[in-house]
């Protein structure tokens, strides 16, 4: 694939993640594209549709935000990557394939990853919210939004939980525990497998800490 | 010692942390409070002084976070623990060694922890900026001043990294790295080299997702 063309599209979609949270700000969307990449190279994937798909994956994560999810990021995405992508003036056929890999990267009933493409997209994207990185962004997040560091005792059975009440560890407990059985590539299971591992490692230490013994 | 004392006591100060960065809350206090006990059992301290100047410890962070640093939090952190002492009919020369260890425990050159109990808060203080605990806290902190999650190149020669220039990894490679020279007793030189030794395999790791290799 021509470098070329991935500096530039680069630099065309960097404006779009100015006012992201850092959670999902572009170091995500580089994090995504390293891991697609790996895993593609092992799926005997199409690499440059992988390039290109995570590259502009969360374009509209933005508006999904101000809107307070109104807007779907991955529908929107696919509509400003078509946009994108014909001004760049990209190959039509290629542009499906890409815009498929985008509007299901979101896992909805109604749309899921039909391509080899689309489904390593779909696990690169949640395999950045798990492992160490999964952590520093939740914590991360966490302090965004006024949340405790750590609460050993939290208590998971309130969905309502909001500030004070609501830790990283809860997120562990309702939500990154059960990315590992949604992975949808042999390579992205292995990487989930193991990076839940030490996610499970890491709170079983911070409780222990917690109460003095480490 | 009597619990009922403690009781009243914690319930006391409670109100002095509703302000404080979720880095700083109570639960800092109750995490340095179970470190501070264990670390004194080893080394047969006084543990009522240690309860209590747990506790007591960090009553005016809000006052030196609002001030911008204008107070030291230690300092007036002594005069308001004597205070709520005196107001508890709490003993005189039980006071004062409470005092000295919440005046010493942020180290300076012309006030430096000079009783067992002084050197075991400073310890459990830091002890609690490291490790699991410490990482957390770190992510946390970042995401409310709104530094990146993660750059795996970041210039530690930046003094002046601010914003999303900076980072959890800049703070561990700057400033957390040191913390285990720093430990005052022996028990808190393990705990130390235990926590940094995780510290260290965390951002490794973290660095090692980030390229997609894990």
């Amino acid at each position: 694939m021509n470098d070329k063309f991935l500096e530039k599209l680069r630099e065309k979609v960097l404006p779009y993640f100015e006012k992201c949270n850092p959670a999902h700000d572009v170091s995500h969307t580089d994090r995504v594209l390293n891991l697609a990449l790996k895993i593609g190279e092992k799926e005997n994937a199409d690499l440059e549709i992988l390039e290109v798909a995570s590259l502009l994956h969360d374009v509209a994560r933005h508006e999904q935000d101000d809107s307070k999810g109104a807007i779907c990021h991955a529908e929107r995405g696919g509509e400003l990557a078509r946009e994108i992508l014909k001004e760049l003036n990209y190959a039509e056929d290629k542009i499906e394939k890409v815009v498929h890999c985008i509007e299901t990267h979101r896992f909805r009933k109604d749309n899921s990853p039909e391509s080899i493409e689309a489904k390593i997209l779909y696990d690169a994207d949640k395999l950045d919210g798990i492992g160490a990185i999964g952590i520093g962004r939740s914590f991360s997040f966490a302090g965004t939004s006024g949340a405790a560091v750590h609460i050993a005792e939290v208590d998971v059975d309130n969905t309502e939980a909001y500030g004070k009440e609501d830790c990283c560890y809860r997120e562990f407990l309702v939500k990154l525990v059960k990315i590992k059985d949604k992975m949808l590539t042999e390579p992205g299971r292995e990487f989930a497998r193991e990076r839940h591992e030490f996610m499970v490692e890491f709170f079983d230490r911070i409780n222990k800490e917690v109460r003095g013994e480490l």
